[in-house]
């Protein structure tokens, strides 16, 4: 029964770091009962549909990788990808954790690079603790400033 | 019987300030009759996801408390939260009372940390108005001009 | 029979001005057979999870009279809220009739008041219209230029 | 059988122009075989739902036409109306066409005048192709770079 | 059996460029055991709704061409377009890819027409792909940079 379990992991090929392989990689670690499916898509606003088509095949979670370009159209396709990740969520149920990296979050590629790895692994572990112990999980975390792919910033 | 009503609150690991035990206090003691549930996610745009687990675990009003950052992404994040959020207050015809604390309120922490405190409480007790009372518990105050988090601008 | 009809009116504590008062005045003038029942929401974003359940109790049509600060990130709640009103017309089928006044309309707060005022009652009329002669009660007044809160700018 | 299918038509008394009067005069020539129903909402945030219940009338194509404020309130209306189409259209399947005037297309009335003249013409035209042709009938003008209300720019 | 799978491809006669005659070429190409079907609405927010129909109509993916005008307005409209998509993906399942051209990517024409070919190309081989190996078969390009329409930006 345990190994029917399925998480459900989308990327992108727009994305300039393989997110996809980091994150399939932790949540192996992290949720050894689950079998790992990796699906990409071509750009954000593929994600929602895919994490759709994922939950259908039973997943439950889902951990989407999006890489969103420095152009104002860009922003504009993340309000979408995010309305639709939101919508999915509401309408499912499932635990779909997104992690993005924005382009113009640096224009070093060692530090873009860094962001992106950190973030996914924490996001990683973020889903990881809310699919084995529910919406209690990171009640520990709470109010403590934590960033993903940053230092945290600490409570005030 | 009475016991078996409850009311869920989700707040962020993102958030800088622990909203979320100001929010089960203060519900605790407007509340007592209710359970109260605690959930944490990470950040604003999973709020929407885990109050809909909240209802679908029988909630009647949730409380969702996000933090939201000074960068331009992060209000569009908001637009995301806040269509979520609506469309799940339509799809349930639950009471969903929406605490957002903006980083870039104030460039004071003290005065950041009284904003999300009283915020938190008064919004706390909005809902609980509108849980005992129904939609007809808030009229009374309707048109004061009311403020969460600052001195109420009263009305014109 | 008649008396079981009814019409919704939803205003918020943020507003400043007493706008829901005008609305119950306005509507049992024009709708006598019409129960009128008024709830009130903390603010702008409640408006249409509000206006949900009075639809879910029966009523035929709802008006929403949202009070809209200054902010750029009030005007994105403005954003979710006719959203969230034009998904719930939309789901439902319902009349739905949404006056929103937004603070910086302007710096006088006499003016800003004759604006709240007068676009209530105007709203309260088109309210009606749709309710008791349905969608073609408004085609005489189609493409007039009509302003409510301002004067009528006319065709051109 | 052939008069019972409708067509339906909303206009608003927002608009300077009456352009659902255009629309009828048009529509009536190019579907003698249809109803048409026109009905008259106060602005465009009312469009979605006034469709929704000419749809469920049981008209298989709604042509809206909204008049758009020059203020960037209004083109947040204007996006609220946009995505409300949109998910009408996806929820029903109807051919539903969106004829917008900007009110700050134009400085000069008889200009925005001759804007909403034709632009309503074209549109109605559009409309009675996809629903006697089906979303075949547009082929032949694909990537032709046609414009509503200007001269067409004509293909690269 | 095999003849009776279909894809659909749906592009606007707002296009200044016939993006669909090139995905309808590329699709027989790559999908030889598919039927193709190819509708054209006036604009992008008409795109969505076509899309639903040819789904109704047993379309197992879509393609979506759309041009996106210079005009802050424009894009307000591509954003309606993006949420409307994103939420067909997730209501259906289906898979639909967009190809979008925006006006301003070029002022030069011979460049603009060089990245609609070119994209809608690219997303063809990708909607190809995605239909005969599922979400598993764009893997092994994922994180690879990739841009359709302009040289791929490659990993970092």
């Amino acid at each position: 029964m345990k190994e029917r379990k399925c998480v459900g992991i989308v990327d992108t090929t727009f994305s300039r770091i393989d997110m996809g392989s980091i994150a399939v990689k932790r949540l192996k670690e992290l949720l050894p009962e689950y079998t790992i499916i990796r699906h990409t898509v071509p750009g954000i606003k593929d994600l929602p549909g895919e994490a759709k088509r994922l939950i259908d095949r039973g997943c439950e979670g889902v951990m989407t990788l999006g890489w969103v370009g420095a152009k104002q159209v860009d922003k504009y396709s993340y309000i979408a990808l995010s309305v639709g990740l939101t919508m999915l969520s509401i309408l499912t149920g499932k635990v779909i954790v997104d992690v993005t990296v924005h382009e113009d979050e640096s224009s070093d590629p060692r530090e873009l690079r860094k962001i992106a790895i950190e973030r996914t692994r924490a996001h990683a572990e973020n889903l990881a603790t809310m699919l084995k112990e529910g919406g209690e999980g990171l009640v520990k975390k709470a109010g403590l400033g934590i960033r993903q792919g940053y230092e945290d910033v600490g409570p005030l």
